[in-house]
């Protein structure tokens, strides 16, 4: 093969790909960015075993020319110094030049480099995915849901079901939902689709979902899915992103949540949110992050939380609304952090049915998110 | 004691002597802030011990009332949970309360901290250092000499005199110098100054240097430097910076600088800056750093590096000026990479006396800096 390509379109596919190399493979063909030139374009393909992206560079793009070729084939470079490398070139075009045995030649302004390229044969094939149902998503929706969702996946790798988060579509309602045991974060959405579309439990690895949600670009863009016996292929424009789906069976979480609660609170998103992190920088000084919360009699509510070594935190804070029984609770400050970061509602909703039973919170402006945590079992604090 | 202060002008005092706080010190109160109220102001004090930073906050500025006093007094804070905290309270103005025992009470908005103080006799005292000679540097000058030099100290802590930067006051030329036995920086500025005024080999650790560029201000200021026998103070504005002088006798390197060459270039920064990076990226795969650096015969140069995974890199570069023999030499990247960040000339001077020996970089446009680099034994790559 020999091309040559403007820097910046090559440098563009390549920060995408490259979300695909794991540092620590042990197979060596996968230190590496394949190159696919053909007489429609160039393809860059990486890939960890675990997710594999491809992304296509077209001859032309707008009537630009962005890819002249001289000679169509493939090579396997190594990935770490040329996504590198790529960067640092000095002009706006990039000439690569393969010779036999794979050595390859780049050149760009008075700059040579000879790489030593690998045999493209040896690179793993991608999965063929057979395209009969494809569901449309907004990039902006996508993003939302896999944020508001998978900081409570479980980084416990004992248990690998639960390091994903689990999909389903029914009827024309996405839902999303990850647990930690701990914990449980869901978070639902209508979108359209054809009536016979379905995803069925569905478990998606959540670093594999922080890695799709950075290559999907701000701008409102369809993200269409497809989904396979055990892959999922994201199409973001001209990058396919392909996922392995999470053997095993996910736990039936819908039993755990309560749907009548003693005490209910509505209160100001941010004013709590300040008001927990900073009873939270005391409770990680015991590394317990335990916080007590308590309603007054005079309506409003008090956090606090306590260290032997430095001393306590006490928070007063105003309610909007406060109905139901008096309560004194004990939670993980940190873990109402991550719940408080991603809603985006004004006011939210928090539920409790007792001192040791869920505590369920909600944004208030709409009814498309549930946040779970379970208490501690030491209300006395 | 008893004041309420401005929560900013109290976080920006916290920011500066926090500075002096070790992560890993063994003396449980210097992991403390020591606060003093006087009728005057509040001041606060961290010293790891090589360093004591110390920041005074007057009572009113520019008719502002900064700290309202009701009680004066002492107390030593836990320093960690202190920064932080103070950062994140609610309200515009803090109000803390010390009672016995150094019990504290910490107060902003509906927000309430009790704290555990620590006694301020235990606290280390401040050096008492005599202000016969006082030498005023501008900030900005200071800042650039320190940046200029400092990369150059040694890491090795088993020679802890060249861990710092060498400082000289002969006559109205302040110098400094590092070197870590493979390199050396140097630079020199003229300085008003009285004319008994003296610093006579003078070392001060290269880490205390970069703390105290963080505290100079990036406005025009006047630092005040007052040098005792085994301490120096750094006045800025209301901050007083306290360090230790490295105790030893620094080594002799005038001797090793040539003050004729074989071959001399003037190149383009920028252009060589950019070539040596992307050399130093492939030399950086063999851990070695090594490129080499060829005169041609049209008059241009060649850097290359390779290694023997990944392949070869070779720039040529125009030279501005190119006199003497023709060369073939090769160095650290690295090295040379430090030193071409530091250089603000346009242009840039490198001298050579032979393939074995020292390699010497100076800026075009003055004469007071100079960097020294010797030569890897390889010459034959």
């Amino acid at each position: 093969m020999k091309i040559s390509i403007l820097k910046h379109e090559l440098n563009e596919s390549i920060q995408h790909v490259s979300k695909a190399i794991s540092s620590r493979t042990t197979i060596p063909i996968l230190n590496g960015i394949k190159i696919d030139v053909s007489h429609q374009g160039v393809t860059l393909t990486a890939s960890d075993t675990d997710i594999s992206i491809q992304s296509f560079i077209p001859v032309e793009d707008d009537k630009q020319t962005i890819v002249q070729i001289e000679r169509t084939g493939s090579v396997v470079l190594p990935a770490k110094f040329f996504i590198e490398m790529i960067k640092k070139l000095p002009s706006e075009y990039i000439e690569i030049d393969v010779h036999s045995h794979f050595q390859t030649l780049i050149r760009s302004g008075a700059t040579e480099i000879q790489m030593v390229g690998l045999d493209p044969e040896e690179f793993p094939v991608l999965p063929t995915i057979e395209e009969n149902q494809i569901i449309s998503v907004h990039g902006d929706l996508l993003k939302t849901m896999i944020k508001q969702t998978v900081f409570s996946i479980s980084s416990n790798e004992s248990t690998p079901i639960l390091t994903g988060v689990l999909w389903n579509l029914v009827g024309n309602e996405l839902k999303f939902a990850a647990t930690d045991r701990h914990r449980l974060a869901s978070r639902s959405a209508t979108i359209d689709v054809e009536a016979e579309a379905r995803i069925n439990n569905v478990v998606i690895a959540g670093k594999t979902l922080n890695e799709l949600s950075k290559i999907i670009p701000d701008q409102n863009t369809l993200v269409d899915i497809v989904v396979s016996d055990n892959q999922v292929l994201f199409k973001i424009g001209r990058v396919l992103f392909y996922t392995r789906i999470l053997d095993g069976i996910y736990p039936d979480t819908s039993k755990i949540i309560p749907n009548h609660y003693k005490t209910e609170l509505v209160l100001d998103t941010k004013k709590l949110t300040e008001a927990i992190d900073r009873a939270y920088l005391l409770s990680r000084e015991e590394k317990t992050n335990i916080v007590l919360l308590m309603t007054k009699e005079d309506g409003s509510i008090e956090i606090s939380s306590s260290s032997t070594q430095i001393g306590k935190v006490t928070e007063q804070l105003e309610v909007r609304e406060n109905n139901g029984e008096p309560l004194r609770i004990t939670f993980n400050s940190k873990y109402m952090l991550d719940v408080l970061k991603v809603i985006e509602s004004e006011y939210i909703f928090i539920g409790f049915t007792g001192a040791m039973s869920p505590i369920i919170i909600k944004p208030t402006d709409h009814q498309n998110s549930l946040h779970l945590i379970l208490p501690y079992r030491t209300p006395q604090v």
